[in-house]
């Protein structure tokens, strides 16, 4: 039996988290660490959680686990501390954030428009997707969890990428995710007035963070236009790819099952067939569709839950690799 | 042409009511405050509404005006001033908030557990339900503007009680509401990721500011129990009540008959069939239903849309009694 | 005080119809026909409407009218006698159905498959989008209403090619629409378990029929994907367009405000600031905005409810040119 | 690895039932049936599901599996001819229908108005609630899973019952229940349009067939009020019952823990904590709040997920009771 620390227990995927781990046979959790909630239990919190004790940051010792899961909002300054100590004590690390998502640091000083913070960490982080880097993060003491849109670009990217089949190297991504995206912080873009039974595209255009990851993993130019549904969990991309002559569903299904066929959590339909959120909300699965509109043209859609396989989901999975666990334990289902 | 200002018009109640003067032939706006969005156009606020520049509290002059509606929050402090200097310069004042709701004094320190803040004024306040009190509107200075929740019991149960069916005098209102009752102020409780898709209870028992009035227009003991909807407009509320032997359907529908027959925005249903909410959304009109359950015992189902009926629709429907306008003006489809 | 009849008044666009007539000053409700509901009153459909008795077709008599709306499902065999018989008889007609949209009735053909029904009737058909037609709608006889889908992506589009902004003839739209666009009959599409809390795209490629209209206004050749979003009402599309260099925002502005700024129903926002569902639900408008993604490309966004300015509203809004009533009547607010 | 098999494995408990058990380590799937998706793969109808092909009712044979599970409409004919001939052939059978849960034939025939249709299987079933029947259950050969409405009903008023605390055996049920409890046929009332954003009251009175189960296993007269949440899944019922004097929240809490201390997947909270669907929602867990709101009288509030631990999931718990295994298998987290 393993044991893992929370750090951020009680944020929308740090209780996915718990919810996940607490089916997951081969591990316990040893601390939950949690700011305005420590001292509670976490069935105060919700009610079918476990009793387990919330602590403060200070009080938890990551020596005595085996791996720490660190679901902090992104740019807090506790992180790069709390993630060099659990590396000091021995402790794989999973992270939630963007901070080690992008590899080579000049890219992501120009993205962010400043240093990055800990250079020595970025250097040995790992990209925690598993259907590209299985390998790597089987061998990695720090693992940065994916974006959740970028997930929903990449997958069906690549291997057309890959194949060399795109006529043209920008690509528009048309995505559209649930508000559990946005993190149980208030603001008035995430209040219920504002969002429920209405629809809105938000920070179109370059600036986004997630399409340096984007760019990053497929080496394309992406035009992304991320759009808030009023649902709570998931994420819808389409995308508008323009093929090589000759080209058709029967090449891209060709490349995707080599691709995926064996990959557990990815499923691509056949052409023609489009997938849906419901297909995937609460569940680590991805599903794939794709469409000729037209020759030389196509259309891509990729769903996630962007709390499972966009989150709490991809960390356990990138976590049974770490360990050394089947990859799919506690995920199925 | 009458001229009307808007005290706190950039909330939900205060946006809705813009929305109906704006497709009311008989009067125009003279100015519409805002707190943060002071010196902003209201189109800039919402793009479809007109460039009115919004104002600070002290720039305006209610003497340039006719009647003022007063949207701002509960238990604000500036509420007071506003009203005193609105009558002092000869304009009616129409408020939304709950403080001049409970006529007697006595019963406002009970319920509150502190004294009312004017008394004088709360002296002049009539109650601001036209289907029980036109001509005392008519005849106003001041009208309270009823809670949204009280006016789903009242409706319903005054007509029994006048004419004396109900064999009990403790009825239980079972109350759902969607989530624009609570407004834009930012709370937990109002974020989408714990409102959408889900249902609750809240502020259950005796401590709702809304029994008070309830219980005031009734003469009834209720046990009240408001629910949060996940939808943003809308009120239902189930009541059950214990009826005198000898009370059916019929006896019912005769006794509604007289109440509301010629009430312009109160329809009753035929026995047996009940109300949704989806009947009353955008719309001013109440939809009352009853249904025998057994021998003795109804239940009654009153539908309204809580921002229209229950709040900015109201106001405009005392603004055209204290006017003199007709009452529907502006109001119907 | 003009008449108007209704053929097919229990769908949502005719009830929606309905709602806006009863409060538009100069018209009054002759007749409304339904299938299943014929012989009930308005009010037991719908309570709060008004006791007009619902007749079958075969009972109303169009010379009793000035104008007729025919809102009947698509492909209904009947449509084409009735409006053979209200033009007839002197009505005017305003057509909610994709019979009389694309005036090439070679188009058609090809689009469809199949030989137009009334190419007599479809060569004095205008097409019904007021703020590229107005004058043409004046003269009418015969207006076909527009697709909902065609007017998000024809009205941010016609400036921009009238003004050779354009640097590529192909646009990709990336449309999502709320489920009322359905209609009310059955389907597994439209079932709530299967549409609730979910997004999926549909129909996605060449084969819309709604494209057809979209490339006949714009003369552009488009890419159409239309998604289904979990809300009841509302159209939001994105584009994709590729500029001439040297176009900016301020070039945008400009053109826009040239094309619109006289527009009633047409609001353009400022570059950069793009519009939601929740800005134009139950309303006529349209809102535009735009923003510039990287020199040569901006993401156009454009907002309508489906039911109103998509359907019902538009319907009214020709209705008024058709009768000479000011263009707006009824439909502010 | 038991052997199970299922009838009817398209609809929503079907689908739901088959994801539970694609998690649970102790057994395997024998064979699905289904009427109009029979000869597709599992994942033809949803895609993350196995190639588990779906055969005709006709094609299976009990005596390959160890327990069948028959999630079949309501009234389908085919029911009890399928449950003689799997518990001839040995197998245990765990039933979704309401066909027996009632266990006197005189009570179902006055409820129903008809004979039951087989006496002598109705004689040997067991109501299948394992928090008040696991004994009965685990000798049992056909358990009849509970209805989702009575469960939120029963679970928090027998403990009153049983402790003699109720000073009036009327007591008001009001539920609110989502709409996946209406299944996947086709229907207005589950047509989006007519059930999104909205909220009713339905099927009100003393003839709802769940009212004859709550009144069987509390020996409570109750008032039942089912309305219709717009939510895919989960039940919230509200209760109002009269307590006998000097009976307060601790004395609630003292007969709670006796119940429900050691039950797995019932939670009481402390009093005048209620619960919301969303702690339940995609858990076997039930969460029982509770609340006194003057002397004499209390709310009690239950909150399950009604596709899980109202249908597949209470039947994994009792197929765990029927086959021996651990009661909590596959259904933590």
């Amino acid at each position: 039996m393993a044991r893992v620390g929370i750090y951020g227990a009680t944020g929308y995927t740090g209780i996915e988290l718990i919810k996940l781990l607490s089916r997951h046979p081969e591990v316990e959790i040893g601390f939950a660490t949690a700011r305005s909630a420590a001292g509670q239990r976490l069935s105060e919190v919700f009610p079918i959680l476990s009793d387990l004790r919330l602590t403060a940051v200070e009080e938890v010792d990551p020596a005595t686990v085996d791996l720490v899961f660190t679901c902090l909002p992104h740019n807090t300054p506790d992180l790069i501390p709390i993630v060099q100590r659990a590396l000091a004590a021995g402790a794989r690390v999973v992270d939630f954030s963007d901070t080690f998502r992008i590899s080579d640091p000049q890219v992501y000083a120009a993205r962010r428009g400043k240093e990055h913070p800990a250079p020595e960490l970025l250097a040995q982080a790992v990209y925690g997707l598993p259907e590209l880097h299985r390998e790597r993060i089987r061998q990695a003491r720090l693992v940065a969890n994916t974006g959740c849109y970028p997930l929903t670009a990449i997958l069906p990217l690549v291997p057309l990428v890959r194949a060399d089949l795109l006529a043209d190297s920008t690509v528009i991504v048309d995505s559209k995710s649930g508000v559990s995206g946005a993190g149980r912080s208030l603001s008035l873009k995430t209040h219920f007035g504002e969002t429920h039974e209405t629809f809105s595209a938000y920070n179109v255009g370059r600036v986004h963070r997630h399409l340096a990851e984007m760019e990053q993993e497929t080496g394309l130019h992406i035009i992304f236009a991320p759009h808030l549904l009023p649902v709570f969990r998931g994420i819808l991309s389409t995308i508008y790819v323009n093929l090589k002559p000759g080209v058709d569903e029967a090449t891209l299904a060709a490349v995707y099952a080599d691709a995926y066929a064996a990959e557990p959590f990815v499923h691509v339909l056949p052409g023609g067939r489009l997938p849906e959120l419901r297909h995937v909300q609460h569940t680590n699965h991805v599903v794939i569709g794709y469409q000729m509109v037209e020759p030389g043209r196509a259309i891509l859609v990729a769903v996630i839950d962007n709390l499972v396989k966009g989150a709490a989901g991809q960390a356990v999975q990138n976590m049974n690799l770490l360990l050394g666990f089947a990859e799919t334990v506690g995920l199925m289902g």
